[in-house]
């Protein structure tokens, strides 16, 4: 007996399992994980509060995650309170309840493409239709052909990721509120990469006030610098709350993940401390690819598109024989790398040399 | 604005969101949570766990979770493998999971009630039909009425719950051997509280070499005093858990949750070892409450059916009111108690015999 011979869902034969490939090497540019570790002292405070609260591990978790969305909220600011805030394992598991609430079958959802490559899998996971609008060359997004989809279509939610991975550039909040204008659905503004923008970019937290369908995704995996703890969230209407929680699995966030999370929180200008030196880590990785003659798109996150590579599979398994990994993803003949140290940056920047030659 | 003007799926309308009240009280027997907390040691060990591997937090956590899931293997014996064994957060994320792969539009989940009532929900969040079969009036399952309806509705997935809950009776195997010969598509066993069982009641997972097919789904939240980690697992062939890998999202057990589940197994031994005392006190609180004159359905779990009471929710009140919070749930005129100390259970019987006065 195989796979095939299993009665599962028909849209399901014949995939595969979504990841990129787990390798052990040298440098790990690969999944745009931060490429600081806690410090000693964040890790110890969170052992003590594991040690703290483990005595009630017997007990379910608070289910509502009262106290850690609390949190979140006054993180994020812009006045928004814990009843505006939902928190759940990874961004990833936030859009799959956000599809659950307003998506399902004889729902549509619409994306832009080039963009994150889980926005078309999470809808069709939860059989939502996904219709793919495009981007222009650059991968920039034109509001008005934006509109001009949205009217033709009217998808039940749209998603926009800003800055959109895995192209790397945010989108001007005048192109969200066009967006948010033509829309009868819902909207999510995927800002998985919000903290490393480049400055002079508003969030689209600002438009929530007026905008009671936006919500705005967040994750702790990336600025954070916590993808192991997975914790994603969210901001929008109280209403949007209340939504996701007839969809939520009971106790879906366990004692542990809330605890690590709070926890992150209160080291917050610690792990957020690493977002300027990636910021300028990206700029430098920017400038220097220019200078090789590549071409890039402007990045506001913690990753680089640059190309453009008619072969690119021969580009990324020589830079992987060299010990750096990368990331084969998006748009052809483009390569996707993540940003990590200076001496990470260095061994990509030889490696590539090397491999160009 | 409130959740009514949101464009929420239609078969949302009007629901409220799943879970027993969260009530602070002195007695809490509502949840059916194992009473014992984890001793000094475990706690010290899981914190140590925690800090020995939290210097990666940075970085995503092994995506397909193959050292917990050999660890899980072991621990259920029967020869299965890693490769047989899933986890995920919580045993209803794995049955959403199970319902992602083999369910959907289109497609039926049948269950025999009075049931776990998650059943029916997460059937309906992955927009799957469920079909509603019965029980005898004594909560047992007659072989040849579910054969029946299995051959009427063809369900491309049957649950059962063995112990069932809230009933607590386990399924004779030859029932369960019964609705696997007459399903055409999988069959879960929900095994949440088979620990739990009386001697003699063989588990699913000794059907699972002839029947692949079959899936046995387990926790940590029971037996194992974990339900604040959140970790439930299935065993099952090797072909259904490649199904699981096309739906599961990427990185969806966090490095801490995997943590701490190979902690409790280290652990197995404390842990397992307040099975036998919430038998006894299982046992006899059921043999008090027919000495009083009550219907108690037999109880292979970690709880207690009885009734019947005309008004239920008077008596539940007053337990309540005693300080002692019980589960209103399941069939009308009945209520759940989930076994507790000897200390809680003694509060329980002086409640209850207040009410009855």
């Amino acid at each position: 007996m195989n796979l095939d011979d299993l009665p599962i869902r028909d849209d399901l034969r014949g995939k595969s399992p979504y990841g990129a490939p787990q390798i052990d090497v040298p440098v790990r540019l690969n999944t745009n994980e931060n490429p600081y570790p806690p410090s000693p002292e964040l890790v110890a405070d969170l052992a003590e509060a594991i040690r703290a609260g483990a005595g009630d591990l017997n007990r379910y978790p608070d289910r509502d995650a009262t106290e850690l969305r609390a949190g979140l909220a006054a993180y994020l600011g812009h006045g928004l309170t814990t009843e505006q805030v939902w928190a759940a394992n990874g961004s990833n598991e936030v859009l799959q309840q956000i599809l659950q609430a307003f998506g399902g079958h004889g729902r549509t959802a619409m994306g832009f493409e080039p963009s994150y490559s889980m926005h078309p899998i999470i809808t069709s996971g939860t059989n939502t239709e996904w219709v793919k609008a495009s981007r222009e060359e650059d991968f920039s997004l034109d509001p008005g052909k934006a509109v001009a989809a949205i009217e033709e279509h009217r998808p039940d939610i749209v998603f926009l990721a800003s800055p959109n991975n895995p192209t790397g550039t945010a989108q001007p909040i005048e192109t969200i509120e066009a967006v948010l204008s033509a829309a009868t659905g819902m909207v999510v503004v995927d800002e998985a990469y919000a903290e490393f923008a480049r400055a002079g970019t508003p969030s689209a937290l600002t438009l929530l006030p007026a905008h009671p369908r936006l919500i705005v995704t967040r994750t702790m995996s990336k600025a954070f610098a916590m993808a192991g703890t997975r914790l994603g969230y969210l901001a929008a209407h109280p209403a949007v709350v209340e939504a996701l929680l007839l969809v939520r699995l009971p106790y879906h966030l366990s004692t542990l993940t809330q605890t690590a999370a709070r926890v992150a929180l209160r080291h917050r200008d610690e792990l957020l401390g690493t977002v300027d030196a990636l910021r300028r880590e990206r700029d430098g990785t920017v400038a220097w690819l220019r200078s090789k003659g590549l071409s890039v798109a402007d990045s506001d996150a913690n990753f680089v598109l640059f190309g453009r590579f008619p072969d690119r599979r021969t580009v990324w398994e020589g830079l992987l024989a060299a010990g750096v990994l990368i990331r084969e993803v998006g748009p052809p003949e483009w390569l996707r790398v993540s940003i990590g140290t200076g001496e990470e940056m260095a061994a990509f920047r030889a490696a590539l040399e090397g491999v160009l030659q």
